[in-house]
């Protein structure tokens, strides 16, 4: 049986992991559990960890770390009670020797003893608020995916993970652009303040008409284009470290947590406005 | 030669540290590399690194990672061009199976291939914000030690780290506390908003007059005590760990990085405001 995503867009955010880890919804979570935070996914061994999470720290815009598991432990008990990201994930992408060799709606069979589970911020926070501002998001209102380019900012190392920061682009009018800045960067948990605005070609980037993932939006008169750090980063500098096996969720395809959107920090028992108790 | 505070006070970053560096400066840095972030110092071996950083990531509030080096590499590159973490702070603590064995001005011979120091954000940053308000702190005013306290605020453990969340206490005209809350929270990287305001007891303090660390800070009428999460946490974590060796900052000896105190991400190449290149 599965579930549509029009009935599952107003169940609580517990209903929607419990509709996916039953196979009853295993496509995108744009717009699902509104209000809370949702989070990309990497999924590699204990081994290459450490400098994956020093990775993460050194490029908080792109890799915001929002929770990490522990060892071998499936349970994300920082981002909700019952989050289990073997099956609470719609769709998985297995990377074998820093290929795609596949995706799946359950790494039951693939978890490993030695698996650490990290959890990144994404970009679904930010753009909810623009559009409650009425800011409109042409491939949101187009049901396309949002552009994404390789820059030529270079991310900072750590270990084998390096490389370019991948930007999503999102075309805004002009008079409205400081309105932009001001909302995305309350998110820090979510890419925050845009990297760059405008002249695309200072960011290494030619044709706007061909971003290298995602669809093409078209230039709108009146609009400048805004560039925000992108959680595909990481998984370049994971394919470009070739590690043997790593995991991580499908595009569009999120970890829902527990955790608000307007929280101060990665912690849904700490979800009172601003973590100050009174 | 030693070189006097109120002279350093007003000199750059690069040349406190070379002041630091060169013996010609040991005390404590309040005041000192204005408008830069300061942070804590925790030093450790590697096979317990990805346990403590989990430790920092599920508790950003006492623990705020500012910046982590890389496996045997003394430059917090990320920090500041010219920063060695052997040399560039005051005065470090030595812990040897979990006690204070010692201080030290250098760790120049104690410095292990398998080391990874982590830099935390400390409360110097809002409390210079605080005073540019014109809220007045007591402890500043009175050049005592903040008084801190071990509350009842279980952090979430990870690995061997684990314990009460310690927090530091300003007593706060009621009136402001408001403001006080909002200029504070702009400060992830430095603790950020208050956990608590108000009665002491519902956090596990029974007695204001008697910290467990710092000096006591009196009762003012029309004030309330504030609390922030403390940076003391993570020592005390570290403490109950007994690693066999573990290196800190000698507390009030902080690291001074070349990051803004108003930086959206803790990294000196990404200072402008809020990250964004127009």
């Amino acid at each position: 049986m599965t579930i549509g995503y029009d009935i599952l867009k107003e169940r609580p955010a517990s209903e929607v992991r419990a509709a996916i880890r039953g196979c009853e919804y295993a496509s995108h979570t744009a717009g699902l559990g509104r209000g809370l935070l949702q989070a990309n996914l990497a999924i590699l061994p204990e081994s290459h960890a450490l400098d994956f999470m020093r990775y993460c720290q050194r490029n908080p815009k792109p890799c915001p770390i929002s929770g990490v598991s522990d060892t071998g432990n499936p349970m994300m008990f920082t981002l909700g009670a019952d989050i289990d990201i073997r099956t609470d994930i719609p769709a998985y992408n297995i990377y074998r020797d820093g290929k795609l060799a596949g995706s799946v709606t359950d790494i039951l069979d693939l978890w490993q003893e030695d698996f650490v589970a990290f959890a990144l911020g994404c970009s679904f926070t930010f753009e909810n608020a623009l559009q409650q501002a009425g800011i409109a998001l042409w491939h949101i209102d187009h049901n396309t995916t949002v552009p994404m380019f390789r820059s030529s900012i270079d991310t900072v190392p750590a270990g084998p993970f390096s490389g370019k920061m991948v930007v999503s682009m999102r075309m805004i009018p002009e008079a409205r652009v400081d309105e932009v800045i001001a909302i995305s960067s309350k998110y820090p948990l979510a890419h925050g303040a845009p990297v760059h605005v405008g002249d695309p070609a200072k960011i290494g980037i030619t044709n706007l008409a061909a971003p290298d993932w995602g669809d093409a939006a078209p230039e709108t008169p009146g609009a400048v284009p805004v560039f925000w750090a992108c959680g595909v980063t990481p998984q370049v500098a994971i394919e470009s470290a070739g590690l043997p096996l790593c995991i991580t969720h499908k595009p569009g395809h999120m970890l829902i947590t527990d955790v608000s959107e307007f929280a101060e920090v990665p912690n849904y028992k700490l979800n009172e406005p601003k973590g100050v108790n009174r």
